[in-house]
């Protein structure tokens, strides 16, 4: 059965736990005002944006030369859609005004023709779709599409969705299997995920047609990139035949119905993975819903960090092999992780398996949060679990990993990113469908489910403890799904004072017959726990990683000294958990005791002597909010007794 | 106070036991013989050479384009430079043949005014001495001037003596503080060593102080090589301003006497401060002899794995920072632990601390032996201490390390430097001075040692036991002096059947009045040790390498299966040794007992669930004869149970 859970509108969810509406109040107040200013290449001592400058010079507005990635323009697009979802939660003036600026001048860079790609019309023009493998305007085009439909569904003003059509229209003429129609296809996927956001926003199939046809035609012969790059063999993508370069990189190397597990750029696959079970769950494509299934599987099980980073490797920002975890030279990408959240709340949405929405609160509540400094101005491309920032200048290899979150990036992918998951978070918490509510995290507020016939609030200190209190306000008697985590060990519901063994379902327990007025109390145990990796994940042998309900912890310099990789956990410690307001924005600490193991002398290399040993004291703070107190290192695997 | 110990003659050194015979055997029958092949491009299936076919061009034998690296030659003169040692210990027609037909070709190749470097001559006539930075013109001198001083000691035959110096005195005119003569040094560190050699051997001093001045010259302002680099600034080595990059890269980022610690390209660097040693030596220069002794102190107490490899970066090939030694990304260069043998002989020849002797005797027994296979025809330029092949072709970030020796190089430095430094193994095992003869390495055979006045009769299975008889056959009375090695807890001193106490110097036993037919019966106790690095090195803490006597062990997976990461050796793992006629060519293994880590599911994440700890056998065997059974995992670190 293919399930067809949809998110509510935002503008039906109200979020007010101090956790998502502090972030939510952090993206509006801070992060997007910040990120306009970068746009505008406003921000002193970072790198510049380009962005907006780039679109004044393709509306004629000012004269000068395209600044920046042949991507930049979905920079703004993605700030857009973050602005929509800002909006359609509430008001913000000042936000609506810089959008309306914005889009105006995005209709005036826009050719009569719906051509949009500032990259292209200012430096390159007259080279328009000759080299899709490298260049992004069709992944620009999906960001387009993607904001536009925000901003449509926000708003009510359609002008931005006009804009995109435009351009969609443009590219359903040149693309498609007509004789005289382009066999390209994106050569960074996200148009696929867009044209079906497209085709459901406006009824339109032939989108959805030109999505399926992207999926299908990718990687097959003659392959198109391949073709492409004998016209023009320079390439700044990894090439030749190794397992993390050529057509692998953007999963073209055979059709997708042949790609048995996830490889290549991940923000690239996981963007192509969730367009297919797009298609998949619109079309009900048994062969696209088992090939999604096969490259979830894959990444969530065999290559993906506790953190929900995915992406091991930093050549090619990519998969690499299974179980090849390593935490210091990590790519880990922001974006990719936030793609692997899109890609498990399709896949979600498609099978109502809460082991999906496992991965997508893993990725979200860690890697994806951990990509923002606390005052939302800083931002990691990177996640490594283990850094040392005193050898990092000497490590080439480890190049890519930065000590500090940098102010913005010239490449800045991830930023605008984080604002468009967080300012949508509601989309991952609720599901429905006409015979249920589906809550998949738990988040403090009040949420309307108009297709189930439910309106609850919710009232919770999530993730920092596991006690979820809902109060129905409306309901016409559906179900209501709680969802049953992973990294719970036991839990138990209650309905107005009574405790109920209520049945379970694809990992969620479903409570029938509510009715408005009752209050239901799910109190989800929320040990300190010690994750081990499988044994074929060679760097994390004989180490632990410690979760409290979602939240994986690590070790930092400041609170534990350095040289962490000293410390061993032994098999007795015991874990405290300690609430520190005044830490980090207020998190839940965790208190342990560890031994330390020194050298009896200080020459290099000693013979038959022992290690002293002494006990210290360990203090481990969420991941997500590391690196907001000065550069130092820092450890999710601690090492334990193992013997 | 300065000592001046010298090796004795080649000639006067029969090496007769299994080990060192062994090896001298396989240098002189199959590798010299197969190197020649591969220098004259006659090796199927192995990168090509293009050394003798660049000769016969700049010989105007033949027609056509040089082929290779700017320093070939250098392969040659090395090549030259073993064969000497080979017939200097006994005669060998073929390869007396082939080295008189190219020095005849060599002669011929020299241009009238001295000069001989065949990628000038060949491929960019006019513009000699115009990139000293990138180009290895007085590297290849420096080679050519070492194989002409050891040819002629070996043949008496100074043809290419007169090569040599007519080169080196092309380059003495060319080069010095003279307001005519060009301030520039050697790109790549060599050419003063070699020409401190070219001084003792012709006892002209001016060779010895052209050393100097390249020595002090090096690294000062204006610096030499940036305005090479204003002039070109192509470069093809690391560049920028990073740590691994730039002039540090070439030891020539300041003045030497401002040089803190040992950094950049690992090879340079030794192949210079063996030339610092040496100019300190002869020179009696305090500067250079402090100089010396710093870099002799952080690379073996801050750098080096107890394999005696150097040089952790595979970026740069280079030195990065104290404590840094990954065991899987180390680069670790078999010529580079060959130069840190050429280092500490120098060292130990001024200073006499047998802890030279140590450090020597540990980069020659593993690294400088792991270069080469047992069959003498393949060759590992990268000396990794822990691998895994079926990942390799993954980590981009890992591809100068090769899960198997290949056959050859197309850069060929590594082959004849292992072969000159086992053919003249003899220079590193005695020294002497006029008062006594000193006995650094145990290698059965008989010795002449004229100037100290001894002969005697060497008998061991070193490094297979610690026992070593000497038999005396001639003395003066003079002192014998046997090194206390690092890795020996106790040793026992019997003389014609008498135990003694001897007195102790530097770290040897010091044997005094000796006489014809005395019976010395030396006994190194040689227990299998757990070595153990100093915290700070953070890959290993937390394991163990197992070393018996000189020799360090290692785990392969043919012996003890796959994932080595996840065997721990208990705290009261018992080893016992086992000699093993039949394996790898005669090795003692190590036999012990190991836990092996296994998970209880196949869950890439489990919560709290303990591995299953099974025991099994392992069995170790010396480093330096890994990879002779077929590609597979490798651990030279091995976890313990530390808690």
């Amino acid at each position: 059965m293919y399930l067809s859970d949809k998110p509510t509108a935002i503008a039906n969810v109200k979020i007010s736990d101090a956790f998502w509406g502090g972030y939510q109040k952090l993206i509006r107040e801070s992060v997007l005002p910040y990120q306009w200013e970068a746009l505008n290449d406003r921000i002193a001592d970072a790198d510049r944006s380009g962005c907006i400058h780039n679109f004044l010079i393709a509306a004629g507005r000012k004269q000068g030369e395209h600044y920046g990635w042949y991507f930049q323009d979905s920079d703004l697009y993605k700030w857009i859609e973050a602005v929509a979802y800002v909006l359609e939660a509430g008001n913000d003036d000042a936000l609506r005004e810089e959008a309306d600026w914005v889009i105006r001048l995005m209709e005036e860079a826009q050719r009569p023709d719906g051509y949009l790609d500032t990259f292209y019309q200012v430096a390159h023009p007259g080279e328009e779709w000759t080299c899709l493998r490298e260049y992004h305007e069709l992944y620009c085009a999906g960001h387009l599409i993607e904001a536009a439909v925000a901003y449509s569904n926000a708003t009510g003003d359609d002008r931005l969705l006009g804009v995109a059509t435009r351009f969609a229209d443009l590219i359903m003429e040149r693309f498609g299997d007509g004789d005289e129609q382009c066999k390209g296809y994106p050569g960074h996927e996200e148009l696929e995920l867009a044209l079906v956001k497209l085709s459901e926003k406006t009824g339109n199939q032939e989108y959805a047609d030109l999505a399926a046809h992207f999926v299908y035609q990718r990687g097959t012969e003659p392959n198109y990139f391949k073709e492409e790059l004998k016209r023009d063999p320079t390439t700044r993508y990894p090439w030749g035949d190794g397992p993390l370069a050529g057509m692998r990189y953007f999963q073209a190397d055979r059709p997708v119905t042949q790609q048995e597990r996830a490889y290549g750029h991940a923000v690239r696959a996981c963007y192509f993975y969730s367009g297919i079970a797009d298609v998949a769950r619109i079309n009900r494509d048994d062969t696209l819903r088992g090939v999604a299934r096969r490259m979830f599987d894959n990444v969530s099980e065999k290559q993906m960090y506790v953190t929900g980073a995915i992406g091991s490797s930093g050549y090619g920002e990519a998969f690499t092999y299974d179980y090849d975890l390593p935490n210091d030279s990590v790519y880990g990408e922001t974006c990719a992780s936030i793609a692997l959240a899109f890609f498990a709340r399709r896949m979600l949405q498609m099978e109502g398996d809460s082991r999906y929405a496992d991965v997508m609160e893993r990725a979200i509540y860690n890697t994806a949060l951990a990509g923002m400094s606390l005052s939302g101005t800083n931002f990691f491309y990177v996640n490594p679990l283990e850094i040392d920032p005193e050898t990092l200048p000497y490590d080439y290899y480890k190049k890519h990993v930065l000590p500090q979150r940098p102010k913005w990036y010239g490449c800045a992918c991830c930023p605008p990113n984080i604002a468009r998951l967080v300012s949508s978070i509601s989309q991952y918490a609720y599901l429905e469908n006409s015979d249920a509510a589906k809550i998949n995290l738990f988040i403090g507020g009040s949420a309307v489910l108009p297709v189930s016939g439910f309106r609850f609030d919710v009232e919770t200190d999530y993730p920092w403890n596991g006690n979820v209190t809902v109060r129905i306000r409306e309901s016409r008697g559906g179900k209501l799904f709680l969802r049953m985590p992973d990294w719970c060990p036991e839990a138990s519901v209650e309905v107005n004072g009574k405790v109920l063994t209520p049945k379970t379902e694809k990992g969620y327990f479903v409570l029938d017959g509510l009715r408005e007025g009752d209050v239901i109390r799910y109190s989800m145990q929320m040990p300190v726990r010690r994750v081990r990796a499988f044994e074929k994940v060679k760097e994390n042998a004989g180490c632990v990683a410690i979760q409290r309900g979602p939240v994986v912890y690590c070790a930092e310099e400041v609170d534990n000294g350095k040289e962490l990789y000293n410390l061993y956990l032994p098999q007795d410690a015991r874990f405290d958990v300690e609430w520190r307001e005044d830490l980090l924005g207020g998190v839940n600490v965790i208190r342990t005791g560890a031994v330390r193991l020194t050298s009896v002398s200080e020459a290099l290399y000693c013979y038959d002597e022992v290690p002293e040993k002494r006990e210290q004291p360990l203090m481990l703070i969420p991941y997500f909010r590391w690196n907001n107190r000065g550069i130092g290192e820092m450890r999710v695997y601690l090492k334990e007794d193992v013997l």
